[in-house]
């Protein structure tokens, strides 16, 4: 066999036992709160046909698909003329038909599709899963990574809409335990409608959306430049800049804000009317700028813990299947950690029409950085192992085995050293590199008394147990 | 958009809700055992490089490896002379360099030369993912499904084999409840180079492994046959047999056997010690019983719950990497639910030599079969909706709202039917479907008095309750 020096593809990584310890935290926070909101579980296979996946987030999304070979000869049906032309893109059809999904929407949207008859609606299903995309692996954008999806189907009241708000907050109330701000940024594509329609420039809606979705990043003149290449005559821009400027002057009043707890939800509602007066009346506008406003309006009646709501009309989260409520959440010096919203036709590809949808995903692997970042993750003592048994040589290692059994019938987690005759030292170092709380040392005069010393890892304390005093200690 | 009619690729499925509540329960279950135990969880990546995988299980294992095309123009680098003359073999290698793992054993193996620094041994690690495999999809076998791994890594000890043994003991103990027989056969490789060694075939070592591990499926002609064909000469073909005869007798007394909680060990120390007659001494065969004795002693000693442990010559798990321990757990009508052995050498591949190993895998999709068949399922309630509100209208649903708010800060499950007006008979067959306990009517005079009314779904009863007296009711 030839020695071959390990390493992982590209974007992709192993979770080490603390890693994983912490991302459990996360996965069961969220899973616990979809819960209570009545959100079952359903799980997709990592695989799904090619056919399935391409063309449902456009071409750029359909570069980002991991596309698995054929099985067996796979050339015997490949396309002849791109084989012969080397064209990869011609050919990949005919010799990849499956391939890895790259979210949790599409796959859900055809589950709902295939399961319909048995669904019943509305149906609100969570589904926590790994993802994978084709992208350029850089900090915090992997190959391979969780999103942490919560949808209702089949329903057009927003209060589904108020409900996932609810969840976010819950869900980060929990994790940030009240000691990191966050925004949750909402918006309505409608209302983008209302926006582009009240400026006359129906005809480039998608060319606004791309520039004004960028204002974060590349700031007024940038958003300014984006518009004239694209043909905006300079009033228009100057209008619709006016509603984009209107949006930084909120971003400015909250900025200076210190962290408190008192969450931020008036700010919205006014703004959402001043917005109303802005853009002038369009029907489409005016039927977002409502739908908004009854959200907003349920949220304050209910209070939220700990978010910072805002409203953002700048807000839409690239050009995809949202035709309702967007939503997006975000902790400063981080990309969004959560988003999502309403899409009305995500099921007409596979042929069920007029059935709307709205959900929402959290992103696991940037809510892990942000908690690790902030110092935010508990201490997870019951979860690995609590007792160590040194082992001194067979004649202790047989009187402790019935001890060992006796610990973990009462459910203890608890582990003997298994090889005979390995020097203490290193056994009290593979108790304390693993953590472990306490060990057990049983040498003759132990054996004769039957009381354990019973070292306490954390402080350093001996005492002398017997099993059941051990057990006792430990129960409590 | 082109109307598709969805399905999924071959040998993949999706699970319901109701199939994600009896996963997680056995999931659950097996990982409280591995942590009992002092095992500690990871994850790798569903891809590997490819270099990684091949080589690994012999070329049958490396045709059943799922390849991930390569992105972007994929044939630029590919290889000329296999691309020319439409050699599939020859050319994957050049534009798929990535792969799904087909187990998690070499994984674990990569990840632990990757992270050898960081690793304190003995590693205890258990890890529950899915795996891939283009195998041809029959009933129970499947194209995607999930291991469940347990290794420890860095340990010579035997005592390892005994809380491995433990552990099947213990998860199918809570998993069967007492109401299933199931049987952990046990071997050693070294026993089964005994035997071959005892009838001087050494060179056919290979052919005989094969032809005996089939002995379950093609019985004793068949074996035969097949030693015959393999060019074995006659007197030797005998002398095996006579072993694997031995063998059928044990097999034959226990399946007279009605199911008893006595679990069943005493037989196999007396057939070890007849079979330790029968093959002569072997230096190599005398290792292998020494082994298995002691194995066998100590779960005497400490005992077990529920397993029928049987000494099995015969079992040789196929002709992979085991080199010490082979272990095999079965119920009847069953292929294997878990398997796993020693091996001495897993690591060498990536440069780690002499690092002794041993581990199991429960077969999750498996057991779910055999506890489905078995009704074996615990009833799910905590785990999805408790209460529905239903909804009468919009002054009702703004009544309910805080109520519903209460439940669910509580931690109880809940949900309102989201859409204002839907008839009473489609809410309540919502809730039907959805198994939901409670169902909550509020209507004028409920909102007079603030007295609910309650219905329990099971009994049919209806109570009146404050929203305080259904919590308490609820947390009974």
């Amino acid at each position: 066999m030839s020695s071959n020096k390990p390493s992982l593809p590209k974007g992709t990584r192993d979770f080490s036992p603390i890693e994983m310890a912490r991302r459990n935290y996360i996965f069961d926070t969220i899973k616990k709160v979809y819960k209570k909101y009545g959100f079952q579980q359903i799980e997709t296979p990592a695989m799904e046909n090619l056919s399935t996946l391409v063309g449902t987030g456009g071409d750029e999304s359909d570069k980002l698909i991991f596309k698995i070979l054929n099985s067996g000869d796979y050339l015997a049906k490949a396309d002849e003329k791109a084989l012969k032309e080397k064209n990869a893109n011609g050919l990949t059809k005919s010799i990849a038909e499956k391939a890895l999904h790259y979210d949790l929407t599409v796959p859900f949207a055809r589950y709902v599709v295939q399961n319909q008859n048995e669904i019943t609606f509305p149906f609100r299903r969570f589904q926590i899963q790994p993802v994978w995309r084709a992208d350029r692996p850089q900090k915090g954008r992997y190959r391979e990574f969780y999103q942490c999806d919560a949808d209702i189907i089949g329903s057009d009241s927003l209060l589904n809409e108020v409900d996932l708000i609810k969840i976010i907050d819950d869900v980060f109330t929990e994790l940030f335990q009240g000691k990191l701000n966050y925004t949750v940024s909402v918006n309505n594509r409608k209302i983008l409608q209302g926006i582009v329609e009240s400026v006359g420039e129906q005809d480039k809606f998608e060319d606004i959306l791309v520039a004004i979705d960028k204002y974060d990043k590349i700031g007024e003149d940038g958003v300014i430049n984006e518009l004239l290449n694209a043909q905006i005559p300079s009033d228009s821009v100057l209008k619709l800049m006016s509603i984009i400027i209107n949006k930084t002057s909120y971003e400015k009043a909250k900025s200076n804000d210190k962290y408190s707890n008192k969450p931020d939800l008036d700010l919205t509602t006014s703004s959402l009317k001043s917005l109303s007066k802005l853009i002038g009346s369009t029907l489409i506008g005016d039927k977002g700028v409502d739908e908004l406003e009854f959200v907003f309006e349920k949220l304050k009646e209910l209070g939220v813990k700990s978010a910072n709501i805002k409203f953002d009309p700048t807000l839409s989260r690239g050009l995809g299947y949202y035709t309702g409520t967007i939503i997006e959440v975000k902790v400063d010096n981080f990309p969004s950690i959560c988003g999502g919203g309403r899409y009305d036709d995500l099921t007409g590809k596979f042929g069920l029409k007029d059935v709307s949808g709205v959900g929402i995903s959290f992103g696991a692997d940037r809510i892990y950085d942000v908690l690790l970042d902030n110092n935010l993750y508990p201490e997870f003592e019951g979860d690995s192992t609590q007792v160590l048994f040194v082992n001194f040589g067979e004649k202790e290692q047989d009187y402790c085995l019935p001890l060992l059994f006796q610990l973990r019938n009462e459910d203890i987690n608890a582990e003997i050293y298994p090889d005979v005759g390995a020097k203490l030292k290193k056994q009290m170092t593979f108790a304390n590199n693993k953590n472990i709380n306490y060990v057990v040392l049983v040498g003759s005069d132990e054996m004769a008394s039957g009381k354990l010393t019973v070292k306490n890892m954390k402080t350093g304390e001996q005492h002398a147990f017997t099993i059941e005093e051990l057990i006792q200690e430990l129960k409590k």
